[in-house]
């Protein structure tokens, strides 16, 4: 009787989504006037009762360990929970809970390189089973929903690098630069002078590399370091996918290190995950996944810009080339699952395939988004008169001819 | 001896601007290195006096009513002048006075009809002497800066249609529709049903005389009243040079209106002037022609799609353009005046002088900005795909041939 009864306040909680829930003892739910898109079978009591505290944080585990086991697509199911969850309301105690458990870790100069190391320091061989062959671990730019993974994250380059206008000669900072591929294709395509900073080890030691590699060492230099340590000034300022790792806190000095190493008539562009309300990271990715992180609202990455008077010149949200960036890797993170759990074990492969899996989701649902802001201080005039040169591909081939 | 002391902080306080400024009694600032670009007389102590107290709302006054007079061009010397105060500190005191004298009207139902007659009623023969032939209030969008004002004003009417992705027989709501053109224009080129509210009386009537000219009367319906009042569901939301006139506190009771008459599955455009940094409108621009105006910034916006959790999809920052607009407006003004001091006096003619060469100088030096920020429902994925569609013309004249 007690766990028919918690069943069904579980079943309320994620907002009575089209879902078959069977317990150990044969009790379930099922929904009533629609086929189940899953099922999911909880496999203890301790198992439900971890559940019934925290959902967001329990289910993550209680997958990874297997004492949760799902059949039906994943993304679907994860999907469902989104808009469920959305819908219904939690009750203080869940709030509160939710919240303390959630709680980033501080991001100073020391944990931000713990919270980074935990998560791109697992191994670069690991990510290179699932992400493209460059290795860009941020949003892709399809042009259209069939592009391939490889040309859309291409794409995604020369966007931005026209997005900020580059001409050769200038000089361009990145603030945490990946395995560096952006760097590279900066220097390579727009003929710039690229300083691209970073605080994972394991990274930079492969960007050297491969800087090396294409004999671009003399364009591009890799520094193993924080964006709060940026020295110089720079036409353009630029950051994929850091800004999740900064913290709300540091916005304000990340703004003014940027007008810092920003010239008078430069250009900036962050490239970032957000949100449309201000919500905490999901507990379990949070705790399990990506310590320190946390994705901002527009209102909220304001903080950068308004204290150092720099003009917003474009936002773009492409949070659809996200969720379809996502559902590539978890394909191909599919295809390797056996290296992955040689390399780790199967409570590994569980947890990063829920985790991609709901990252799907989170973006298919609209839960989180993905801004590209352009900015310059509000002082110049040198900033596109229209955004007519990103779209005219003619021009850019004209550009190429130049180079 | 006081004159040449009060000169002096005065000088200052325009952060030492390169520009002569002389007394009625022959006293006389310089700047000491450069040649003035401008020569400023003061008539008497009484305006030396009032423009110390307040030189903000003060020089407007004087400038119109002639204890001012300057030689030199009027936009390049309030150029400096927005720079120079952007530079040198307020004290308190100004501060204090300048906040209490700007303090905008309330925008009640009643506040916002009082605040909208004073300017937009002023009559529609003197707006057609400076404004394009269509009466485009707002700021156009040049394709290049070469343009004619009447083409560029044409072109941001289709701008704004594309980033909407308007498609024939949709319902679009305007909130703020001026003298009807936009919503003529999407009828007509677009194929749309249009409600467009004012609460300005003279401009309905002129709307509604052209939608029978055109024979667009039976797509576009003209509502003279308050966008609070909107009735209906929509595919497309719209609103052109509206927001300016809001207020922040309305704002979120402006978002839930627009969650309230868009369909789950619809669009919006807020097209307004902004701000970098939060600050007061200009205290005699306020008090003597924009009764109850106040441009926002970005975060302050966010109060209109953040509560209804809608997603912004891109923000675009047109303030050269508004520069252009403005520049165009005046010349054709300074062709007219003979007219405007016939209509009213030469007071009216070096308010409103001022007022545009002000407002050029505003958008020129990035104390103000013009933001088109693009909005859906934040579960809506009906949302573009790409932004091409807004710089692809040949699918638009393809659109067009369907049409």
């Amino acid at each position: 009787m007690l766990d028919r009864w918690l069943l069904k306040i579980l079943y309320r909680l994620i907002g009575e989504a089209p879902i078959r829930i069977s317990l150990w003892n044969a009790v379930q739910v099922m929904p009533k006037h629609t086929m189940p898109v899953a099922h999911v079978r909880i496999r203890s009591r301790a198992a439900l009762f971890r559940l019934m505290i925290n959902p967001e944080l329990y289910f993550g585990d209680a997958y990874s360990n297997g004492d949760i086991q799902l059949t039906g697509d994943l993304v679907t199911f994860l999907e469902y929970i989104y808009r469920g969850m959305a819908r219904s309301k939690r009750n203080w105690l869940q709030k509160l809970i939710i919240h303390w458990q959630a709680r980033p870790r501080h991001n100073s100069l020391k944990g931000s390189k713990e919270n980074i190391h935990q998560h791109y320091d697992i191994g670069n061989k690991f990510y290179s089973l699932w992400l493209d062959n460059k290795m860009l671990y941020t949003c892709a730019y399809y042009p259209s929903p069939e592009e391939p993974l490889e040309q859309a994250q291409e794409e995604k380059m020369h966007h931005i690098a026209r997005k900020l206008l580059l001409k050769p000669g200038e000089t361009v900072v990145e603030a945490g630069c990946g395995w560096g591929s952006l760097a590279l294709h900066l220097a390579k395509h727009y003929g710039v002078k690229v300083h691209a900073y970073n605080i994972s080890h394991q990274q930079i030691l492969h960007a050297r590399q491969r800087a090396k590699e294409e004999g671009l060492d003399n364009l591009v230099t890799f520094i193993e370091d924080d964006y709060r340590n940026i020295q110089g000034k720079f036409d353009a300022f630029v950051s994929v996918g850091m800004l999740e790792h900064v913290g709300v806190n540091n916005y304000e000095e990340l703004g003014a290190v940027i007008k810092r190493c920003l010239k008078e008539d430069g250009r900036g562009l962050i490239h970032s995950i957000g949100r449309n309300q201000p919500e905490r990271m999901n507990a379990w990715i949070q705790r399990r996944i990506f310590p320190g992180a946390y994705p901002p609202t527009l209102r909220e990455a304001m903080d950068i810009f308004e204290p150092v008077n720099f003009s917003v010149l474009d936002v773009e949200n492409l949070r659809l080339h996200y969720a379809l960036t996502l559902r590539h890797w978890l394909e191909r993170f599919e295809e390797n699952t056996d290296q992955v759990a040689e390399m780790f074990d199967e409570e590994f492969v569980r947890a990063w395939r829920l985790y991609l899996a709901g990252s799907v989701a989170a973006f298919s649902t609209g839960t989180m988004q993905l801004y590209q802001i352009v900015f310059a201080p509000g002082t110049s005039n040198q900033v596109p008169w229209t955004r007519d040169h990103v779209y005219r591909k003619e021009e850019e081939a004209e550009w190429k001819k130049v180079m």
